[in-house]
């Protein structure tokens, strides 16, 4: 015998609250870094995300603020995830070598994707000046990720590197540039083009 | 004796007439390329450019057009320089590597002077509709030049390359890359730059 519906009440809950409100976010999130990747930040406006949304503007200023605070909380979703990869690539077992091409290969793969391909595609200097500096200091945490990994694999002897800043600046440019030329559903997945860039890159770093 | 100064006319004939037109237009695209490159295309205005040359904006219209035939001009200036780069290489002496490699480093010493870093620097997507598949066609020529250089490398066994277009765009990403972080009046010279960056990257297609 079914139960009566009695959890079914028509308010929801604080956690159903929570959830829904983060979902919304998300969507939101979502349809204007597209928009940012597709059009560029100053040929996209508030009213075009909130229209393809069904929404209106307003309800994104709710959200998330004035278009250049969804701008900034885009970017930090995209080095959120090129910290993370950075975090997985440090803490595998194996050589240098291994870990920095795991990161690297991962980096590859983020840049492929809506919310890093935003870090990249989008010029920092069209963050205002207040919130510029947290956009730096989070971008910079990366590069000297990639700079130790770097150094960490010239350390143990599994890679052969004169200028670990430089050969960073190399590998960063050359898997960021997927940003401006991959396409999504192109004949190549993006993780045979990361592997095959990766390849390419470490090399050149070979003992 | 000193002859007396007939040809010192306080009229110019055309060729100084010519001359003196090409020297403004150049002076007013190199302020404008500069301003692009530091504050971003989107936040320079030509009352600044104009301002900044002690000139009015309409005198700006008049050498050039509107704000973004400026931006275009910068850009066709820079590409220009990296397809003179290019034809420059192919037509050296030595293997296909040799050509290849002093390719790259004029291709990358370009990117960090103003008009070439202007290319990388302001994404396509701020040029009008009309404008912007000239653009593309003059972008694609460089990369297909590239592409061209290093299948010749592979070709000639000085190279040894498994995917052309995707070395080359690995190439042009760390290379173009500089554009982004190269600050002039660094420690390395951009020809220092150049050199260290090609020679990581042909390492990794060294047979």
């Amino acid at each position: 015998m079914n139960k009566p519906a009695a959890t079914a009440s028509p308010f929801r809950n604080a956690q159903q609250r929570e959830n829904d409100r983060a979902a919304k976010r998300e969507a939101v999130l979502l349809a204007a870094v597209r928009m940012f990747n597709q059009r560029g930040f100053h040929a996209t406006s508030l009213d075009d995300v909130a229209a393809s949304l069904g929404i209106s503007k307003p309800l994104i200023y709710h959200y998330l603020g004035a278009k250049d605070q969804v701008l900034f909380e885009c970017m930090r979703i995209g080095l959120e995830q090129l910290r993370a990869a950075a975090e997985e690539g440090a803490g595998l077992p194996g050589t240098g070598m291994d870990r920095l091409k795991r990161f690297l290969r991962r980096y590859a793969e983020c840049i492929m994707e809506d919310f890093s391909r935003c870090v990249i595609r989008t010029g920092d200097e069209v963050l205002s000046p207040d919130i510029r500096p947290s956009f730096r200091a989070l971008k910079s945490e990366i590069d000297q990720s990639m700079r130790k990994l770097i150094a960490d694999a010239a350390a143990d002897g599994s890679a052969k590197v004169s200028d670990v800043k430089l050969t960073a600046f190399a590998f960063a440019g050359a898997l960021s540039w997927t940003a401006r030329w991959h396409e999504p559903g192109g004949p190549l997945e993006p993780a045979e083009i990361a592997e095959q860039l990766v390849e390419v890159l470490t090399r050149g770093i070979m003992p």
